[in-house]
């Protein structure tokens, strides 16, 4: 396995979120691990919940309108875009820092909707990762109270290694 | 931090034990991760029990001579002397396998005495380690089940990424 994967270039999946710790995960993976001159290509996968289908009464009582619904969905994709955007210049910057020359990281984006946990592991497995790198949150404190942190769903659930960057 | 540690190269620790999933991280590390040409230093940590310091009552009320700790203790050591050995074996293995040419791996070994999980961390932190590199296990099932995997533990507590390999 490894022998392949370092011959052809490996897949890295950065799962990158609002958080800091998805930042510094990603930085540490740019400078540490992934090298543009062995081939390597960073996957970076942002994923936003799904937004309301239906409308649904709030704590007042009230129904939320479509248009409340859309602002939120239209919410999620500027953080969503911002998000990649950000990380998107983490690459370019690491990947001149390290004087690499003319070899350019490889660098695909991946904007997914659901369940980070269940979909961050599910495109690890669609797009062939050969490693997975995330902060070791991922949720807010209570929901995190609540469902377990991602990254703990994620070490047990993904079909690849996972590294875990702490702040 | 990442762009220092590329420069010296990376200083890369797994935790080896008796299991599978160990010898599994450790190809995993050398094959996809630890680039000799890098001058990446790979250390090897392997800890085994604390010997018994006093003679304890076994569960038919018969006393440990010390000629039994001596011989508990004794087989601990052939133990880690044959993890170890392995390791090293796979080291060189991976490092032709690579094709680095005049490059070899820079391979330290290191054993310590005591609970698994402290002293991961502790040597992480001492060693000055880019990374912990480990199986998602280390005890067995009735150990994990009281006292939670290793590898939980580190990810809670040592002071650098951690990289989780399964089988």
């Amino acid at each position: 396995m490894g022998g392949e994967a370092a011959a052809q270039g490996r897949r890295i999946l950065v799962a990158v979120d609002e958080g800091d710790e998805s930042v510094q995960a990603l930085r540490w993976c740019l400078g540490t691990f992934a090298a543009a001159a062995r081939g390597d290509t960073v996957i970076l996968l942002y994923v936003r919940p799904a937004p309301p289908t239906y409308s649904v009464l709030d704590a007042s009582g009230y129904l939320f309108s479509e248009e409340v619904t859309a602002a939120i969905d239209r919410y999620s994709r500027e953080v969503a875009d911002a998000v990649v955007e950000k990380a998107q210049k983490l690459c370019t910057l690491y990947g001149k820092e390290e004087g690499e020359g003319d070899h350019e990281m490889k660098v695909e984006v991946k904007v997914a909707v659901g369940d980070a946990r269940t979909v961050i592991c599910h495109m690890a497995d669609k797009l062939g990762a050969d490693l997975l790198v995330m902060g070791s949150h991922g949720y807010g404190f209570f929901k995190r109270a609540l469902l377990g942190s991602v990254s703990d769903y994620c070490l047990k659930n993904a079909s690849c290694p996972v590294l875990i960057v702490k702040s």
